[in-house]
């Protein structure tokens, strides 16, 4: 099936929002997603945008049952390691389950690790669920490493309450 | 002790480099580090910086032995959470092992929450060593949730090969 890999731009943010709210279903955390795509349309852009998104299209002749062209997006931004420099992080992989197998997922990836190369980044980290094995099983097989199982990290958070206590103790 | 909490300037790098050093011994992997002052530089200033640190600073007349007086930084950079928004991620929290329990360390930490605050980010980030029980007891009393232990998340990382390989599979 012909697909294409592109930019998003502010007018894909309703599709982005829809397929973020898929992936929550299929992460099993469905009520943790808050965001609308007005935010993701005022972050995503512009000079100070907070992260960068690929979508992935299909033509119109292989539309989803319901009717969507815009079929996967990886959702991804720039960090850092202290240890060897520029890196990016990658928050969001996501195809539709009816188009899943014809190497869109791949491609989406491979274009996000490509826009890093291009700004001399030397790792792409992102973060996958302990229990879910097609995903697990296909980044191994690609060859990434699991950094939690190998070394030890485990991934920390503060946000709501114990953040703003945080905040108060600023000096 | 009196210290101080400020933005890093391009010239705190050779004492950044320094204590970036000294984590990677703290952390058992010395080997992976890398960088170099020079990458620092380039790359956390100006309009396309990929990082923001602050620095702990004491007066003069309390310089370690080694005659430091910057003896502690926290570095992070701004991220995306496709279910919550706008979100910070802090790569590292150090304090030199000779000015530890003197609060420097919560300054940090709590100026980093505060900056993020001001932008809006309703979650700081974080990983730790599963074996680095002072750093997990630390986080833990604060109120951060370890995210491996309670939702399954594990790091997972493309670099050298893998990561080149990856990027010769964009279309």
């Amino acid at each position: 099936m012909k697909f294409t890999v592109c930019a998003a731009k502010p007018e894909d943010c309703k599709d982005i929002e829809r397929m973020i709210r898929e992936l929550g279903v299929y992460e099993k955390m469905p009520d943790q997603v808050t965001i609308s795509h007005k935010e993701l349309e005022r972050d995503g852009f512009g000079p100070d945008a907070f992260y960068q998104c690929l979508v992935a299209e299909v033509p119109e002749e292989h539309k989803s049952k319901d009717g969507h062209t815009k079929v996967g997006y990886a959702l991804f931004f720039y960090t850092y390691s202290t240890w060897k420099g520029r890196a990016l992080y990658m928050e969001d992989l996501y195809v539709m389950p009816e188009y899943r197998g014809k190497g869109i997922g791949k491609a989406l990836m491979a274009t996000v690790a490509k826009v890093g190369k291009e700004k001399q980044c030397v790792r792409l980290q992102f973060a996958v669920l302990d229990w879910n094995k097609p995903s697990l099983d296909f980044y191994l097989a690609k060859g990434a490493e699991d950094l939690t199982v190998n070394e030890g990290w485990h991934f920390f958070r503060f946000q709501g309450e114990a953040l703003d206590n945080l905040v108060q103790e600023a000096p």
